[in-house]
This record gives C-alpha cells, sequence and structure tokens, in this order.
C-alpha cells in the first residue's frame, strides 16, 4: 500500500450497501471530521442538477461542517421531490451517527439518472459505514475506491506542505471519474481534505482557482454531467494562514487538483492515451483553453490520435471551430518535439515517427501556437477507442 | 437509374482524374451552365479555411458564371500559397476550355488536408471532363458520385416547380458527406441548379434561409470542415420570378437542401440509425436549435441510441449544458411516440419496448419539451458506432 499523507483529524469508510447490484463492490463512501470544520464548493454548471448538489449549494459555504455522505451507481438525478427528499434523507442519516445536525452533513451521488435511490440499502448502509470508519490509509483508500463506477483503479493526491506556520500540514485528495464516462453513470467528483487553518472565504478563492485550471481543464467526451462536485475540508483551527503561507496552501491545493485531473483524463473509459494539450500565444488565458477544449473535444482527433495517424489538419481545423479570432498564418504545431505545421505552411515530416510517437507514448503532447499573446492553457483529454463505444453502447438498461 | 428533374441548360461531368490513388473512384466533377448564370453561396464557418473556399468568396455572389470545378480526396485546406495559386489554376483550366474567364469558375475541394494538390492529374483531368459534359441524368449522378468521398452512395434531389409565372422550372441538387466525416477526409458540399429566373439579391436571402434551417441543422461529431460550400446556380433568363412565384421558389430550394441533409445524416460513417431530435417550447428557434445540436453531438447521447439503450438521462442532461436557461420542471421528453419523462419528473415506462423501437427503427425520434415558448428545430444526426472509430482511427496516413 502506497503511503499516504493523511490530513490530521479526518476518519473515512468505504463499504458495499447495496446501491448498485454488484455484490463486490464498495459503493458508499464517509468522510467525517472529528471536529467542525469548514467547507467549500464548486458544481456543474449544468442546468439540471442532481440532488445531491442542491442539498450541498443549500448547505455551502459552511463554517461547522462535519461530514460528507457519497453513493456510486445511482446519480439521484432526474429524480424530482422524491430525490431532493432522499439526498436529504442520507444526510440525516449520517447526522444521526454523528450526533450533529443534518446541514452539517453533505451528499454526493454518482451513477444512472433518472432511476429513484435504493434507501433500504442507504437506512441500512450508512450505520455500517460509521462503525467502519479510521484515520488510516486503509480506511482512505476504501473511501477513495467505493466512489468510483467504471474507473478502472481508485484516484488519490496527498500533500505535504512545510514550511508554513505551523506546519507540516497535509491535504488528502480523492476523485473518481471525469465526463459522463460510464454506461449509464454520471460524473466526476473529488474531494481534498486539510488540517491547514485557512479562512472560510480563503477556502472558496482558492478552491474556485485550482478547479479552473485543473477540474475545468479536462474532458472525456464533452458531456457536462448533472452530479459533478468537488468539495474542499478545512478543519485546522491555529490561527488561519496569510500572505506567503496561504499562497504556499494554495499552490497545493492546486497540485492534487492537478494530479486528480490528470488521472481522471488517463483513465476514461476505453482510453489507451493521456493527451495533453499545450496552447500559447492566445490574447488570453480563456481564448486558449476554448481553443484546447475544441481541440479536446473533437471526435476526429481523439480517433486519429487513437489510430496513431499523425494527421494534424484535424487540430488545426478544430482550432479554427473554437471561435477565438485568430490569423490562419500565425498557427504552428507541434506534435511532441516534431514540428508539423509553422505560421499557416504545412512542413515536410516523417509520418513514421509521428505515428511511432503516438504509438510508443502513452502520454502524448501537442502544442498551438497561435500568435504572440500572453494567454496559455493546459488541458487535458484522452483518445477515442471501440472500447469506449462498447462500453457506452452494449451495457443496455 | 432513377429519373431525375434536370434544370435545363446544365451540363455535369463527373471522371476518374487521380486526385486520389484508387482507379476505380470518380474524384472530378464538372457542373457547367450553357449560358452565364447567377450564383451565390454559403461557406464554412470555421477560422481556417481552405484555398477553394477563399477563391469562391472572392467570386460571389456573380451576375455571369459559367461553371464549377471540384476535386474529392483532397481538401487543399491549411496549404498555404502554394494552395491558393492551385485553386486558382483549377479555375483557369475550365475556364480556358469554357472560353470564358476564370473569375467565372468556382472551385471546391474536400479530402485530406494539408497535402498539396496534385496538380498533373488535374491539369490532364479537367480537359479531360469536359469532354465528358451532358445534360443527361446519367453525367448529373457521375458528377454526384465524383464529389463523395466516403460516402456510401450518391445525394442527389431534384424538384420540379410547376405553379408559377413561366413554369415549370426545375431544381437539380447534389451533396456529399457531412462534417469531417472521413479517414483524412473533411466537409460537407453541396450544390443546387435551377432554371428558374430569380434575381441576384433573391437568390442570396432564399440560399441563406434554406441552409439555415437544413445543413445547419445536421451533425455527425460537431468537427466543422474547413471547406463547407453550398452553391446555388440560377441561369433562367425569364422575368424574375416575385411574390407568391418566389416563395414557392423558395420552399422548392429549402426542401431540396432538406433532402440533402437527410441524407448526409443518415450516411454518415458507420451510422445505423438517422436522428431526428425535435425541440419545441423554447423562447426562440435559435434557443431551440442549440439544445438540439448539444443533444445531437453528445457522444453519449449517440452511443446509447446505437446500443438501443434507452438512457434519457443522457439526453435530459445534455440539454442541460446548452448554455440556453430552461426550468427543469418544464421539461418533457418522448422517444418516439412513447413518453419517458414529463414535467421533470420520470414516468415509468417499458425499457423493452423503448428499447425495440431504437432496435427496429433505421430513423428515430426524440421530442423534447422545454417550456411554453414558440421556438422549435428539427436537428438530424447519426449514432456513434466502433465503425466510425474504426474508419477514423485505424486508416493510418
Amino acid at each position: 500500500m502506497t503511503e499516504h499523507y493523511l490530513a490530521r483529524g479526518f476518519r473515512f469508510a468505504g463499504i458495499h450497501a447495496g446501491v448498485r447490484e454488484a455484490v463486490d463492490r464498495a459503493d458508499l463512501a464517509l468522510i467525517v471530521s472529528e471536529t467542525p470544520c469548514r467547507a467549500v464548493g464548486v458544481f456543474t454548471q449544468n442546468q439540471v442538477v442532481a440532488a445531491p448538489v442542491k442539498v450541498c449549494r443549500e448547505r455551502l459555504p459552511s463554517g461547522d461542517l462535519r461530514g460528507v455522505v457519497v453513493c456510486a451507481g445511482n446519480a439521484n438525478a432526474c429524480t424530482g421531490e422524491q430525490g431532493l427528499a432522499d439526498a436529504r434523507r442520507m444526510s440525516e442519516l449520517l447526522a444521526a451517527e454523528l450526533s450533529c445536525e443534518a446541514r452539517q452533513v453533505l451528499v454526493a451521488s454518482t451513477g444512472v439518472i433518472g432511476v429513484p435511490l435504493p434507501m433500504p440499502a442507504l437506512e441500512n448502509g450508512i450505520p455500517k459505514a460509521v462503525a467502519c470508519l479510521a484515520d488510516t490509509g486503509r480506511a482512505f483508500e476504501s473511501a477513495a475506491k467505493a466512489i468510483t463506477t467504471t474507473d478502472s483503479r481508485a484516484k488519490v493526491a496527498t500533500r505535504r506542505l512545510d514550511a508554513v506556520a505551523g506546519g507540516p500540514y497535509y491535504l488528502s485528495g480523492m476523485a473518481k471519474g471525469a465526463a459522463m464516462i460510464g454506461p449509464n453513470l454520471a460524473t466526476m467528483l473529488a474531494f481534498v481534505c486539510t488540517d491547514a487553518p485557512v479562512a472560510e472565504a480563503d477556502l472558496g478563492t482558492i478552491l474556485g482557482h485550482a478547479v479552473h485550471s485543473t477540474f475545468n481543464c479536462i474532458s472525456v467526451e464533452g458531456h457536462t454531467s448533472t452530479n459533478d462536485t468537488v468539495l474542499l475540508l478545512a478543519n485546522g483551527s491555529d490561527t488561519p494562514l496569510t500572505g506567503a503561507d496561504l499562497q504556499a496552501f494554495s499552490r497545493e491545493v492546486t497540485q492534487a487538483c492537478a494530479d486528480l485531473a490528470r488521472m481522471i483524463a488517463g483513465d476514461a473509459e476505453g482510453a489507451e492515451h493521456l493527451v495533453v494539450i499545450h496552447v500559447e500565444g492566445a490574447t488570453a488565458d480563456e481564448d486558449a483553453r476554448r481553443i484546447a477544449k475544441t481541440i479536446a473535444e473533437s471526435a476526429l482527433v481523439k480517433t486519429a490520435i487513437h489510430g496513431a495517424d499523425p494527421n494534424w489538419g484535424r487540430i488545426i481545423s478544430a482550432a479554427g471551430y473554437a471561435g477565438v479570432p485568430f490569423h490562419e498564418t500565425e498557427l504552428s504545431l507541434w506534435l511532441g518535439d516534431l514540428p508539423l505545421y509553422q505560421q499557416g505552411t504545412p512542413l515536410p515530416f516523417d509520418a513514421a515517427t509521428a505515428s511511432a510517437y503516438l504509438k510508443q507514448q502513452r502520454e502524448v503532447h501537442l502544442r498551438l501556437r497561435v500568435g504572440h499573446g500572453p494567454g496559455i492553457c493546459t488541458f487535458y483529454t484522452c483518445d477515442l477507442t471501440a472500447e469506449y463505444i462498447r462500453l457506452n453502447a452494449e451495457y443496455t438498461t
């Protein structure tokens, strides 16, 4: 088992409660802070919002949060009034065990849309999970595993923050797969716990900043889920970090989120490549992000990479419909270190070398320069494979 | 051979010139008007624009056009200054044969991006194609076949306009596959010829209107090509149509474009279903179009239909990220005639019946009501299959 940096004062659990049918799959996770903690969240921008997201939004930001309850296998989305009552009930069940109020508990779900939650499984499962809570690496990994759906592995990122007043402090993050990557399954979820003392307002700023350059820079197929949830929980009670210490903390949060985001993009369903798209020279970062996202979401770019086909016209033409103005004569493109297109003119290149790069590298880099501005973005996606189609088409309800 | 309504005064040809290697595939098409005709065009909105599109834009609208030369197998896009010179040369070659000026000839190309045109093939091929020009259904079909790439069949739509002054008049349209549907291949092209007498300004309005509700309402994978071109050529010399006659003509143009657009969506690479998405109740037609387009371009919706999986949560959640405001409680969804979701609440439905509908129907209808407004849109797409992946990944350069 890998050594993790575990945020002190947090306990974790992951068990099989029966939210999904498979008996060998954990599907219920808890994260509990021993003491009331500060919590902030960032949620899906979809207008169709799952019930647990609605409950989180009502309760955040919070200054006295105690726990998070997560179920995998059912998204509790498009489930009407019953879904909202069920999400609240999940929080009440954990609150009763922790002897706190329901408003001190958050809820997240991921899985099939439009099917009511199997509440008996949760009524039984939540007390059972509470009995398993522990502040160990094993418990942390169990929780990380229990929130996954069709992810091939649990995704965790933990960090240690040393050179700050009162340190060291620890961050412990976990996440599950991006976008709507599974058969009937929805959502990326991420939870980051820390024992660093950080004021609630600073937490919100820091999480917003971190998500913008990490979880908002990954895509599998561009389908925004109804359930996306990123939570940051901080239970440190020392004097809150300020100045350079706060900035160092912010960098660690961004790094933990970046690590999780890369894992999500690289572990998407059927993916054989992690594709890293750097766009530079745009007028602003947001322009670079729009171009990178459009390339990342092109099925033609993703199938070309899957087929080890250095068909760079697909990349250039995808950039061209991102809705960001540029001059064609200022476009240059590299595949890894290999220049393919320079200031609007194709370069002679060795197709076999380019194809070999795509075949041999698990992680593929594309670099596109679009002008001379300061705007940059690094965006993560994956290739599009027949296995993705199989997983998303051949499993039927 | 099907009977076609052929616009009088036009001749057509389609031959193998060697633009692509396969010796049994026609790859060069001509459309020639005996007399100078009026011509208008609508082109790709991609910022990266192929050389032939640049040439067309310079020359349109035109009052004295004589012909169009089209090559398939090479897009002549991202080819720099050489590409522009080559596109102009193609028009000069046809102009020399027709004894007219190069500005009276338009050019279109479709195929691989970033590779220079094989000009010797075109230098030889264009005179050879001119020798084959004929005003027969067979010549019309040869031209329609020669503009295709990975389309499984030629796409033609012809119409007869009776009850108007001076009529009957005829429309003869041809098109090739939508979006960037082929290995290394790009573009939808469509050419509609008519012998109706219509003023140049009216032609532009009529074509813009027709494209908006037809070719702009189809998608394969949402990848906007660098070469999309739709041309409308009218050579009638009678008194121009006005009033109700002009409106009748406009309806016929829209209908011909709609027929071609449906053929394109239904014949996309690997497609097994034509998917027709009706969105209604939006504030405006444009809002309905944005929602329909977002659903049409969701890989998860398209794989679910491919797998005959009535997983309607994917459709609702796609609507939710289209960027158009609506109230979740006003959403209702039907699959064919089967209601699945009513005013924000899931309905019990027989999954087997829904799945059988998806399995048995080549043409699948989704209907989504998003509110009580007058905005509507009908959008066409196809399912996403492993065959699409195979065609776009496994053929390498």
